[in-house]
């Protein structure tokens, strides 16, 4: 049984720094929830292994983060959400969110008749989010497209770069072809290239950032369960990684909007 | 002790799939040699890692393959060969070669002025082929670039690409800039990026393949020391990883320019 209370922490975990665009819709929509973040940075990328080593890393971080009392869990990772999403939730007495099931709702939301989803390659090849928004609506048409590049081009911080561009216009190029009219940002790390997708993709289709999403799902999960924290104080962000790489504390900062501060490295197994 | 013989297999490890260019450039200058390649596929990529992961990931691969009685050990790994380079040495009863001290060698061979080096941020940053650059000639001038966008363009494929293209031009422009006339592919993955750099870098720069080198390197090591295999039968080769991921086979076979088979996963620590 859960030991948590309205005054626990939100639990949000990913492979390594993505989930941080989580965080920060989190601290915008909730300013006064404490917030756990845990990026297994020793092991990322996630989106390039097994099925079964996703599985097992997956519920290492899960019970790590249920140890610290946790009164609700994020899953900001794409990957992880679409292969380990039922395992995390079989094990977790609180309630599970994750990027996937958000993005789909929004997106059914706001579709007229089709909905592109980018993502990783094992978030696409996984088709969850086709099956998810399938199962809340089986009419609408889905067209998905692996964009493996877009991660490491953030990460290099080309944000607004002709490479970058170019590169959206190549992978695009298909998702075009079929007619939809929302754009589903399958990754935690795509809200940064928001501004440019949203120019190579034009006026007439909208973005779906799964960032704000959850950060909305969770704000009415915890109205429902009364669970909103009732400290109105200076909220407690705490930032753990399994290694502490070159660079990151800066592309930490450009996820998150603001300086990293009480990162601490743990490890796991 | 190490029981190796003439008989015995020769040894090469890397953090992922890159590694495979050195495999395919011995199994060219050394077609009699049996190789046992292991690829940490599971932790992969090690270049965005801290010193600390990185050595003690390093040295379990060296002692699994020791104990496989390998006659040579060859790093192929830029990451791993800047940063445990000397661990390896330590603990090896065997020769190890490895993919820096190749590189270097043949630059400074080649080199009349200036040498320009391009890897992985880890490998620029540990500075060990500056270092190593001007043990072996103190005089010339040397000019290091990372390359982060290098090593995902070409696991996409995009060897050819107007993309790559850009990218090479953006990514090599402050060296050109600086007066260099070798340039060394400081990466196992950058192989496969040749003819664009080539072409990119123009008649008046020649590139160090350092696949090429290392594998001539060993060739002098075996016959200094009287240990090339003096079976003349189709060799034998394996593949060893610690996880098969999405793609693994096909990207695999792209870097070792011929199928994939014998492929195993193992597990370590």
């Amino acid at each position: 049984m859960s030991r948590a209370s309205a005054r626990s922490p939100i639990g949000v975990f990913d492979s390594g720094v993505g989930g941080l665009t989580v965080v920060r819709a989190l601290m915008e929509r909730l300013p006064f929830e404490d917030i756990i973040y845990f990026g297994d940075t020793a092991r990322v990328p996630y989106g390039i292994k097994s099925v079964d080593t996703i599985h097992s890393f997956t519920t290492q971080i899960t019970d790590y983060l249920l140890a610290r009392d946790v009164k609700l869990l994020i899953i900001a990772c794409n990957t992880m959400a679409a292969v380990a999403g039922d395992a995390v939730r079989e094990r977790s007495g609180v309630p599970v969110l994750d990027v996937i099931d958000a993005g789909a709702r929004a997106a059914v939301a706001m579709s007229g008749k089709g909905i592109g989803v980018i993502g990783t390659p094992t978030t696409i090849n996984s088709n969850a989010y086709a099956r998810h928004i399938h199962q809340l609506d089986p009419s609408v048409h889905v067209y998905s497209q692996a964009c493996p590049l877009f991660v490491p081009l953030v990460e290099e911080g080309w944000l607004d770069h002709p490479v970058t561009r170019l590169t959206a216009q190549e992978y695009l190029k298909p998702v075009f072809v079929e007619s939809i009219d929302t754009l589903v940002l399958g990754c935690t790390h795509y809200p940064l290239l928001k501004h440019l997708l949203r120019d190579v993709a034009g006026p007439n289709i909208r973005l779906v950032d799964s960032a704000i999403t959850v950060a909305e799902q969770t704000a009415g999960v915890l109205t429902e369960m009364g669970m909103h924290n009732p400290q109105r104080g200076e909220p407690n962000y705490e930032y753990l990684v399994t290694d502490i790489p070159l660079r990151f504390q800066s592309i930490g900062s450009r996820f998150l909007g603001r300086e990293l501060r009480q990162l601490s490295m743990v490890s796991l197994g």
